[in-house]
């Protein structure tokens, strides 16, 4: 039995020992000065990584919740709103949507296809929309989509774009103001390396000025009573104030690294998976091209079960990434790649994936994916 | 400046180091089996803390969100509820229940006041209601009720009782099934000795069965996504692991302690606080009796505006009590005794506030609150 743990899968992500360091500390009281502070600091360190001016609103929370905060104050009931879903992720939109009585329109793709911005424009040409809710990146599937052409179209539809971008921010290119997003909704707990627990979401002038005549209940997930607190450093509720803590911290080395150098860290690491993966003979699942930065999906070879490889993998070698989910139980694994990751990690990862493939009885080729995945890593970025 | 720190308010409360150095852990996957065996553990325990054969439900979140949780799964817009505050917590069952739109019938007491359950039957004599929503510890003013009637009354009207039990669980007693309490919400930070982060509610069967047809939207706050999840150990979101582990060792060290002790702790600490206060002269607005074991409020002397000794004393002296809210700013001070707390963290805070209003110029007898308090917390309790 494995000793030590390695976390691999699309989120939770490892967190930093300094990151932990300070979820550690002792309770502080959430309206003092030593809270205040660092409140202060990570939202104005959150407005950085969601490249905005407006206000990022800082949740205790899931994801999941900052994408109901988007539904709850952007819709009522019947309400003509557009899914966008290609994966697991996408259809928790379309859940919550449903949940809040919407007229949904559900733009749906197979798990794993590509959702184009042109079918988003056609299908808003059919049927008018008040917002089209997608997915940046679709961590069931390993597909990043560019988010520049749905907001276009939406924008030219009159609807409002929002994006659930829990997986993507911090590890791939995401411009709030410039491409003119609607709602970006995210977590600390995938690229911003922070335990599980904060959800953030920013809203352009446009929504918010949607949102107040959005007649929907909410009072936890609401913007404006959570944009008052913030105002005067004072937390509507009493936020998890040892999560904001590391949060803090694990934005500070975000941004000491750089938004541009981690971008291109997510970029060369997913390159260096894809590749190990390719040299050791398997079929990535996952967009073979550098859009797929976040996480790489392959299929199990023929005759093993992905799902046993993963808990051979965990069980035996302490290693954990992903099963498939929904439609792809059993068929693909995920290795995830971000946040506090280098390249060794991937190496780690690949080492294990060939171990236990051996075990179960596959033909890999050994000892290629390592040595390849760290060329492929140093190679000049595209 | 002050180097090292006492938090006494009444929450977020001190978390034991065991709970920080869990949370302070590794980050691991809400999936594996190292989750789930802690997750069973604590959500075994927490029925243990809430006296209950029901499911506890565990959300990331603060106490507002269960308490917000409780309304949207229990009401439809229209719904006749009956809210019942004296107090800054009471106040914001209100403000929950009038954004989902509810017939909201309020009865409203000074803050300060002891709500009886005499009052709230009057009150339903006169007018129906589906859901009777109440405090148990109003943590504003030091005011603990006895839920039993409250729940009775409420039940011969056909109505659910709604109980905010956030400072309260595990504090002073509280008995979901045998008092037929039909909503207990809490959270972790108080009583629960763990960082803020983590909202918790439970709900008798008559609950549940009116749930089903309650019409509000809702999605992270729901019960029965939330109850399935835990039933197969499968969160319905991404849980907050880090803050799940500490609530898992609060929770060992609180049951060890025993329940019966900790609330025999808590009146004895209350005592002590009330005795101490009263020695040196101060008066108390809080109940000057034993049902008062969760936060003491006292009046600042004559000339004395409270949020300033409030400020000397974290400022100056390195400890955090609460200051009045609302109504009763400037005027009062309060002391949190809840959760991790012996009787020197009180003889601490009753010192403090001596030297504090000795140096803000106030005529306090000094020297007698810490032997006062002493002799209080010893005595054999009532």
């Amino acid at each position: 039995v494995a000793e030590k743990r390695y976390l691999m899968t699309p989120g939770p992500t490892p967190a930093p020992p300094e990151v932990l360091a300070a979820v550690g500390q002792p309770v502080i009281h959430h309206r003092g000065p030593d809270f205040r502070q660092l409140y202060a600091e990570a939202l104005g360190r959150l407005r950085e990584v969601f490249r905005t001016e407006q206000e990022v609103l800082l949740f205790g929370g899931s994801g999941s919740g900052a994408m109901e905060s988007a539904v709850a104050n952007l819709c009522s009931a019947g309400d003509p709103v557009l899914v966008v879903s290609a994966g697991y992720f996408g259809e928790r939109w379309a859940a919550i949507a449903s949940t809040y009585g919407v007229e949904l329109d559900h733009l749906r793709y197979t798990w794993g296809e590509i959702p184009s911005a042109d079918d988003v424009a056609a299908r808003l040409r059919e049927r008018e929309a008040r917002a089209v809710l997608f997915t940046h990146s679709e961590t069931s599937t390993g597909v990043v989509v560019d988010p520049q052409p749905f907001a276009s179209v939406a924008r030219e539809a009159g609807a409002l774009s929002v994006v659930d971008a829990v997986s993507s921010l911090g590890a791939v290119p995401l411009e709030t103001d410039a491409w003119g997003l609607g709602v970006v909704a995210s977590g600390a707990q995938k690229a911003l390396m922070t335990p599980p627990g904060l959800a953030m979401l920013t809203a352009s002038p446009a929504a918010w000025q949607r949102s107040v005549s959005a007649a929907s209940p909410r009072y936890y997930w609401d913007w404006e009573r959570t944009r008052k607190g913030q105002s005067t450093l004072d937390a509507p509720v009493t936020p998890p104030v040892n999560l904001v803590a590391g949060l803090n911290v694990a934005l500070r080395m975000l941004l000491d690294e750089g938004l541009e150098a981690a971008y291109d860290r997510h970029r060369r690491l997913g390159r260096a998976c894809r590749e190990g993966l390719k040299a050791m003979g398997l079929e990535l699942s996952s967009p073979d091209d550098d859009s797929s930065a976040v996480v790489t999906a392959a299929r199990a070879p023929e005759g093993i079960d992905s799902g046993e490889l993963v808990l051979l993998l965990r069980d035996r070698h302490g290693v954990t990434l992903a099963p498939g989910q929904g439609e792809l139980k059993g068929k693909i694994f995920r290795i995830g790649h971000i946040g506090y990751y280098d390249v060794f990690d991937i190496t780690t990862a690949l080492a294990a994936v060939e171990l236990a493939l051996v075990e179960l009885g596959a033909e890999v080729e050994r000892g290629v994916a390592v040595t390849r995945a760290l060329e492929a890593f140093e190679q000049t970025p595209v």
